[in-house]
C-alpha cells in the first residue's frame, strides 16, 4: 500500500486563484495531503492562510527558502515529498530550483519560467537532481484528450493534414488591471509574466494540447498579436499560423480580450482517415468525423473508448467531469509515478507534463514574439 | 477557525461506485477527512479497503455497529464527528438510526431507507436526536440548479404552469444483473431495493429535484411503470403524469432501460414570465426563455447570476464543474452547518436537502407503486 | 416527361401564414404551378389575394363552390388539377368533399376535419371516388425523420420499448386572441378548430410522427390537459401517458403556452438495439445510441443513410433543408403519385400521408378529450 | 402588382448541383419563372433537360450566345427578363458580358470571373449598360446573417477587434477529381476554376461574410495555402492571418479535405462591447455575448431581432429555413429591386451581393495567392 504523499506549497494565499485550485485537484483522489506551505509574501499572512486551511501553524512558512530549508531537517516521514508552485511566473523557477536542488520533488503551474534561459538551466536542474518534475498543463488530463491522443497515436486519423487550436478569453476586454483586481495586474506586467502576456497564460495550453495530441511538434509559426488594452506592452491577443513537423498546416487563435468568452480552449485535428474535435468547455465529448460512416461522438466512460482514456474516468459515462478533475489527473499521474519511485518499483511510461513541455513552452511563446516583432514572418519552433 | 471535520463511512468498500464518489466530494473542499470506516461486509475485507485509504488499522472496522461504539469510546478530539452511509438502500437505516443514537450526525446517501415507515421513524429520531441528517440529492448541489431555484423563487418565471422532468440511463437495457455486475444485481431485488427499482434509484432525485427548483409540492401522480428487463420485478422504466400543489400539470419520465442514455437528468420548467431548462450531463449551462426577449444561457460564474448560484462556484467562468463538485457542495454545506453548530454559531437556513427530503421521496416512491397497481390511477403523495 | 400540376388553392388569402407556406412548398420542386384559387371570404379579397400570385383575375374565385365548378368546366389541359385546401378546419370537410366528389384530387391541411364523424364520412367518399387525397404531416418529409423510419422498420433499434414525444410552443402564453392575431382567434374556438385545441394544432402532428417513426399504432392513451389561458375552453396544453401495440410505453408533451417555445417538436424511441432522437427545430441531425458503440449523428446527404433518407435530400451534406422542404417534400411525393396515375404507371407504395392518417389523428383528438374528461382515464384508439 | 419576372438559365443542365439551387431558389418566392436556358454543351442535351424542367422546347439553346440573340428578338411580354448563369467559373464571364451587352439583366453565380482582369472590365459593362447584375453570395441572404450585420451597424458591438472565419469541408479529402465526380472536376482544373481552387470555391464567401458583416474592408492578408490533394495545382486548404482597414486582426480557415466537414461556413466577431458567432450549419441561431449579461441566442423571427432580419424571414420563429431559402433571398431581393426599375419606382438601397462584390472576390483571391507565392507575406486587398 503506498503511503499518502505530502505537499508543500509555494504561493497560493488568500485570494489566489490557482491555489486553491491546486489543493482541491490534489485532494480528489486521497493520494496527497498538504502539510506546509508559503502562502503569502509574509509571514503572517501565510500562517492565516496555513490555518484557514488546517495546517499547524508551525509549518506555515514566511518564504518558499524557510519553508524548503526547515523542511529538509524534518524526519522523513514528516516533512514534506514535494513542492508545489502556484505562484505567478517570475516566482516558478526560484522556488523549483532551489527545492530540487534540496531534494524534493516538484509539481510547477505553468508556463515553467520567466525566461526561456530560465527553463533551459531548469531542464538540467531537474535532470541532475534525479527528482520528478510536473507542469500543470491540466487540459492534458481530460478523458477526450486522452482518447484523441490515443486515436491519434493508433493511426485511426492517418495522416494529420490541418489543425485549428483557439484558446478565447474575454476577461482582459476592459482594462481590468487598473481595478484592484490582481489575477490581471501580473498578468500584464512583463516583470511577473515575461515576455509574453496571453502567450505564456493561455497560449502555452494551446500549444502544449496541439503537440500533446498529435504527437507531433510545431515546426514554425508566424504570428500576429494584438495589444488591444489601452496601454499594454504584452500581448492580448495572437493569430498565427503553424506549420507542423510533418508538414501538416494550420491556425492558432488565442485571445484574453475576446468579449464573452470564458475559457474556450479547443481544437480540430484533421487526418487522411478521420478528424477530431474537441471543446473545453464542454469537456465530455469527443467528436469525431469519417470517411464512409457519421459523425461519431465519444465520452467519458462511454462507448468504443481506448484504454488510455478509460483509465482517466472517476465516474461512470454521463457523470460530467470537469476542470479539476482533469487537473486533479496531472496529480494522480505524478503521485502514482512519485509512489513507484519510492517504492523502487517500475511504472510505464509516466502521463504527465515535464520540465521538457515547459521549454517548449517557452520556445513557443519565444517564436511567436520573434515573429511578431518581424511582421508575422514565419520563426522556427526549436 | 473551523477544524476540519471527521468522517466515518459505512459501506463504500472496494468496488463501490458511489463511496468512492462521496469520499472524493467529501475531500474536494479540504473540509473533511475521512478516519474511520466499515466498509465492507467481513472484518478483512474492509481492512483491505482501509487502509488502501491510508487509514489506521485498528479504525477499519468489521460492522457499523462495532465503529459506532468504537468511536464513540474515543476522545473526542480524536473520534469521528460524522457517519457517512454509502450502502445499497436496505443497509441506509439501520446504521442512520444507530449513528443517530450515539450522537453521531449523518450524511446518507438516497433513498433515505427501504420502506416509508423506516422513513418516517428516522425522521423522528433525527428530530430527538438533535442532530445534523444530510441527504445527498446532490443535483441539488450544481450552481445551475441553484440559479434555477432562485429565478423561480423571486418570481421571475411568473407563475409556474408546467414541468417536464425525465431520468434517463440506459444500463440496464440488458439483463446486466445476471452478469457479475454488483451494482445492477442490488437494485433489482426488492430485498436489498425496497418496492422501487428506478423509482428509488433515480426517480426520487427528478422528484427532488422539481420540488427544489419549483419550490412546490407534487400533488398527486399518475404512473405506468415498465418492467422490461426479463424476469424483472421492479420498475426499470416509468412513465407519470404530475400535478402540481398550485395546479401546474407535467410529465415526467425515468427509465434505467433507455438505451444509450447516459446519465440524462433533465429538467424544464414553465411559467407565464419566463421558463428554464436544464441538463445533467451539460450541467454549466441553464437555458432560459422569455416573453420579448432572446433566450438567455446562464453559465456558472457566469455574468447576470444571483448569489445562490455564485456561493457554488469555485472556479472562474468557462472551467466546467461536474458531477464531483456539485455532490461536494452537499458536503460543503452540511460541513459549514456542522461547524456553526459545534461553535455555537447560527446560520442562514442550512442549503442541503434532509430527512425530511428521504420522507418526500419514499412518499413519491409509494405513490407511484400505488398508482401503477391502479392502473395509473391518480394517486395522491403527502 | 410529366406535365406541370396545376393547383387551385381554397383559403390562404392575404395575412393567412399556412396558404403562403404551401404555395412555396408547391412551389420548390418546379413540379406544380398554382393557377386559381378561392382565397378569401369575398370575391373581391380573393382577386387581390390573386393578382398579387399572378394569377389571371378570372380564376380567383369568391367561393370554393364557384372554383370547383367553374375549374369542372374548363378544357382539361387547362383545369386545375387538384386542391389544396388551407383554411381553418372547420372548411376543411367541405372543399375537400366537394372538390373530390367533382373529380379532382386534394391536398389538405390537418387536422383533416372539423369531426371525426366527418373524417371518417371523407374516408369513405375518397375511396369511392378513386382520388388522390394528401395531408400535411409536414414534418414526415424530413430527411431524418425518412431515415428514423427506415432505421426502424429494418429492425435496426431491436423491439421499441419507450417513446417520448414532445410538441411544445409558447404562442399562446398570453391572451394572444384578444388582440387582432387572427391565428389565434379561430384556433382558441371550438365552433372553427373543433374539439381540441393544442390537440388538433400541434398534437395531431406529434401522433403522427411517432406512428411514422414507429410503424407502431398507440393503442391507448391517459390524457390530461390543460386550459390556462384566461377564459378558454379549449385545451392549450396536453400531458399524456401513451401505450403502443407492441406494449411499448411512453409520454406525449404538448403545449401552446410552454412559455418561449417556438415550435420544438422531438421525438426519443428507444428499443433493445438502439435508439433515436430528432429534434424538428434542428432537423438535419439524427442523434442514435446504440448498445457498445458511441452516439452516431447521422445528417441529410451524409454518411450511412438508407436510400429512403438520401431520396429527400435537394442539396449536398452541410447545406440545410428545414421546415419548407419536409412541407415540398409532401407535395413532390403527392406530385410524383399523380404523375404515375395520370400517365398510368406503377409507383411503389405512395409515401405521403393520406385520409387514414386524418382518420387517426381525429381518434387522436377525440380519445385525449374522453380521457381528459374521465380525468385521465386510459382510453383506446381504434 | 408588379409582374412575374422571367429568367433564362445559361449553365445547370442534368446533373448540376448549382443550377438547381438556383431554379429552385428563384421558384421559392412565386417571383420569377424560368422560361428559357442554354443548359448543357449540346443543343440535344440542353432541349433534354428544358422538357424536364417544363420549359417549351424552342426556347431551349445550344449555346448561350444563341439564347441571348433569339430571346433579344421576342416581344417584350415573353422575352426573358434576365439571364442566370450557373456555369463553372471560366464560364461566367462570356454570357454575362454579352447579355449586358444585349440588355439582359443578370445573375451570376460566384466567383464573379476567372480572372480579376474579366471581372473589372466586367464592372465597367455592368455600369454603362445600366442593367441589374447580382452574385450569388447565398449566405448573406440567412436572416442571422442580416441581424448580425445591423447590430455591428447600430454599433451594439463597439469597435471590432477581433474575427475568426472558417469555411470548412471535407469532399475533397480523396482523389475525387480521378472519379466520374463532376463537380470535383472542374474545380481542381486551373482552366475552369481560375487561380483559386477552395479560394474561389468557398473562400471568396468567407472573405465576402466577414466584409458584410462587419462592413469592413479586409486590408491585408498572410494566406499559407495548401495542396494536400494529391497531383493538385490549386489550393485545396488555406490558413490565413488578416487584418481589417480599423486595426481589428484575425484568422481565416478554409479547406476542402477537412475530412468529414461538410459545409462549415462560420464566422466569431469580437468588440469592445459585444461579440457574436454563427454556424451556416446551424443557421438559425446567431450567439451573442456581452460584457454584464448572460449569453444570448437570436432566433429568426424570435424575440428582439431588427428589422433587417424580421424582414427576411417567410415562415414564424422554430420553423428552420435553411440554404435555400437564404440563396432565395438574393433572388427576392433582386428581383423586388428588377421589379422597381421597370416600374420606375425608387427603393431604399438594394439588398444583395453586385459586381463590387465580385471584384472584391477576385482581390481577395489573388492576394491570398500571391502571399501564398511569398511564404505568406502580408499582401494587400485594394
Amino acid at each position: 500500500m503506498s503511503k499518502k504523499l505530502r505537499m508543500g506549497m509555494v504561493g497560493g494565499g488568500a485570494g489566489s486563484f490557482i491555489g486553491d485550485v491546486h489543493r482541491k485537484a490534489a485532494a480528489i483522489d486521497g493520494m496527497i495531503e498538504l502539510v506546509c506551505g508559503a502562502f503569502s509574501s509574509t509571514a503572517e499572512k501565510s500562517i492565516a492562510s496555513g490555518l484557514a486551511l488546517h495546517l499547524d501553524e508551525n509549518r506555515c512558512y514566511g518564504t518558499f527558502e524557510e519553508m524548503i530549508k526547515k523542511e529538509a531537517t524534518l524526519p522523513e516521514e514528516i516533512r514534506m515529498d514535494f513542492v508545489a508552485i502556484v505562484t505567478p511566473n517570475h516566482m516558478h523557477f526560484p522556488p523549483a530550483k532551489m527545492a530540487l536542488e534540496y531534494g524534493f520533488h516538484v509539481v510547477s503551474d505553468k508556463p515553467v519560467t520567466l525566461t526561456l534561459e530560465e527553463a533551459e538551466i531548469l531542464q538540467d536542474i531537474v535532470a541532475k537532481s534525479g527528482k520528478l518534475f510536473a507542469l500543470t498543463h491540466n487540459y492534458t488530463g481530460n478523458s477526450m484528450v486522452k482518447q484523441a491522443k490515443a486515436m491519434v497515436a493508433k493511426g485511426e486519423l492517418g495522416t494529420i493534414r490541418k489543425i485549428q487550436a483557439q484558446y478565447l478569453q474575454g476577461w482582459l476586454s476592459t482594462s481590468l488591471e487598473k481595478t484592484e483586481q490582481k489575477q490581471a495586474a501580473w498578468r500584464v506586467d512583463p516583470k511577473r509574466s515575461g515576455i509574453g502576456g496571453a502567450l505564456g497564460d493561455i497560449g502555452t495550453h494551446a500549444e502544449n494540447l496541439i503537440e500533446y495530441i498529435t504527437g507531433l511538434k510545431i515546426k514554425e509559426i508566424a504570428a500576429d498579436l494584438g495589444r488591444f488594452g489601452e496601454g499594454r506592452v504584452l500581448d492580448d491577443d495572437g493569430n498565427m499560423l503553424i506549420r507542423m513537423e510533418n508538414g501538416a498546416k494550420g491556425t492558432m487563435s488565442i485571445s484574453q480580450i475576446a468579449l464573452g468568452e470564458e475559457n474556450n480552449l479547443a481544437i480540430k485535428v484533421y487526418g487522411t482517415k478521420g478528424s477530431l474535435e474537441w471543446y473545453q468547455e464542454n469537456p465530455n465529448e469527443l467528436i469525431t468525423r469519417w470517411l464512409d460512416e457519421p459523425k461519431k461522438i465519444y465520452t467519458p466512460n462511454g462507448n468504443g473508448l481506448h484504454d488510455e482514456a478509460l483509465e482517466v474516468s472517476r465516474i461512470p459515462a454521463g457523470h460530467p467531469e470537469g476542470y479539476l478533475e482533469a487537473f486533479a489527473t496531472i496529480y494522480k499521474n505524478f503521485a502514482t509515478h512519485l509512489n513507484a519511485v519510492n517504492e523502487g518499483k517500475k511504472i510505464k511510461k509516466p502521463d504527465y507534463p515535464t520540465v521538457a513541455d515547459g521549454v517548449r513552452g517557452m520556445k513557443f511563446i519565444y517564436a511567436a514574439v520573434e515573429s511578431d516583432n518581424n511582421n508575422a514572418a514565419w520563426t522556427k519552433i526549436n
